[in-house]
């Protein structure tokens, strides 16, 4: 591995865990919970506080890399160009709300387009999932498995509830048959959760209409290291400053569930 | 607490705890897996074993009582005279194969048909949910809080897709306004653990079509401790002998949901 990657692989590793440590400090205090537009997008102190704690380290430690943020406090990233952080301070808000748990500090980060660094950290689980481009995707120490392919009536498949209802987004009907032959079904309400679920081999697939970049970013590089598929719902790459639908998934399960019934 | 209660207490939680160290010693070895009837209704040799390992401690410590398990090495029962352990050796099979993780030990023990103690035990995050009849419920050593109502439009619902796709179990169309009108849904694949969730306020309601007592059987204790409440889908008592579809919430939700979606 390329030593600078490797080293900015230790800063960020060290910043999520400190990140991780603020987050679990803060459940004691009150959540000052606001509202955005919608009731269902919830968001707390936490998420800008964490979000401007990783703008600030970044732009000290590398200050010629670019931060796109869910809560706005880094650049107007509108290309590629050059070194982009993607991140996602607290993904799965209504989990971290509710729960207290099932929610994942997400990041990626991107040279001139190409997925170099990902991690999904688990914190109440204190799972860190990391992977450098090239080197093997991890859940803390232990290297995660190359994935297996998975018959879709073996499959598990996380798809949430909203997708199979009438919904203004999607004609709900063209998933029906894919719950019919899967194994079995499962939504965790945090997208970074699901993937790095896709890329431990507990999921064989994910699929979700409604996505922006920072969810996804860390993601896929953590499931492209293990030899898993994160595409739009037709296929194609995903872009990393739009927001998309994405359909994750192994090598088997995604090329099956394309073919037979997304590209219908 | 009534003494004996309180020493059935200790040597349940003692024998769950020794359960779930077997249970985590196991992942090593190869899961020998075998099918039942249905695909989705996998057993494993983990299964039988933890059943029989409980209904031997039991017979030995309480040779009057009665064991019902999923596997089948208790007793027949057909009556809650007396008092009769409801077991769920591993409940969550599928994730116990697929994740090795998200299924639970459960058990109630119920005493001329009341419960009196529930367990629910998160095996891999080692959260053991334990409730005496009167005394509350606590995780681990944390008490759980009384359960507040939460408006429906705030809830967290878990609810398995199953249900709201084309089914022959029952109509999927009376559950889709549910959807539509909570803030989310989740699934996670194990009742037990659901129930935990409801018992902990991390879920504000939970319904499914097709439980056995094994399943329900210590997440109601649990539930009805910290005021919530747990029935089948008319709101009416379940029995502990026989297979039900089960709803269960806080007392707001579970009224609401009743009152406005389900008795339509």
């Amino acid at each position: 591995m390329d030593k600078k990657w490797h080293e900015i692989d230790l800063f960020a590793k060290n910043a999520i865990r400190e990140a991780g440590r603020k987050i679990i400090d803060s459940f004691d205090e009150v959540l000052n919970i606001q509202t955005k537009s919608n009731v269902n997008d919830l968001v707390t102190n936490m998420d800008k506080q964490i979000e401007k704690f990783f703008v600030e380290e970044i732009s000290k430690a590398y200050p010629d890399h670019r931060v796109l943020g869910e809560e706005g406090y880094g650049d107007r990233v509108k290309d590629m160009d050059g070194t982009v952080w993607i991140i996602d301070p607290i993904d799965g808000t209504m989990n971290f709300v509710h729960q207290q748990r099932n929610f994942a500090v997400s990041i990626g980060v991107y040279h001139e387009g190409i997925g170099m660094l990902g991690y999904i950290y688990d914190v109440v689980s204190d799972e860190l999932y990391h992977a450098v481009k090239g080197n093997g995707a991890y859940v803390n120490d232990e290297k995660l498995s190359p994935l297996e392919d998975v018959p879709l009536e073996e499959a598990i498949f996380s798809l949430n509830a909203t997708w199979l209802v009438p919904n203004r987004k999607v004609d709900h009907e063209r998933f029906i048959p894919i719950v019919h032959k899967v194994r079995g079904t499962r939504s965790y309400g945090s997208a970074a959760i699901e993937l790095a679920y896709i890329a431990a081999g507990r999921l064989d697939g994910y699929l979700t209409l409604r996505l922006s970049p920072w969810d996804f970013a860390g993601g896929k590089v953590l499931i492209e290291e293990v030899g898993g598929i994160v595409t739009d719902l037709n296929g194609d790459e995903l872009s990393m400053v739009d927001n998309s639908p994405v359909f994750a998934g192994n090598r088997a399960v995604h090329e099956k569930v394309l073919n037979e019934y997304l590209k219908k």
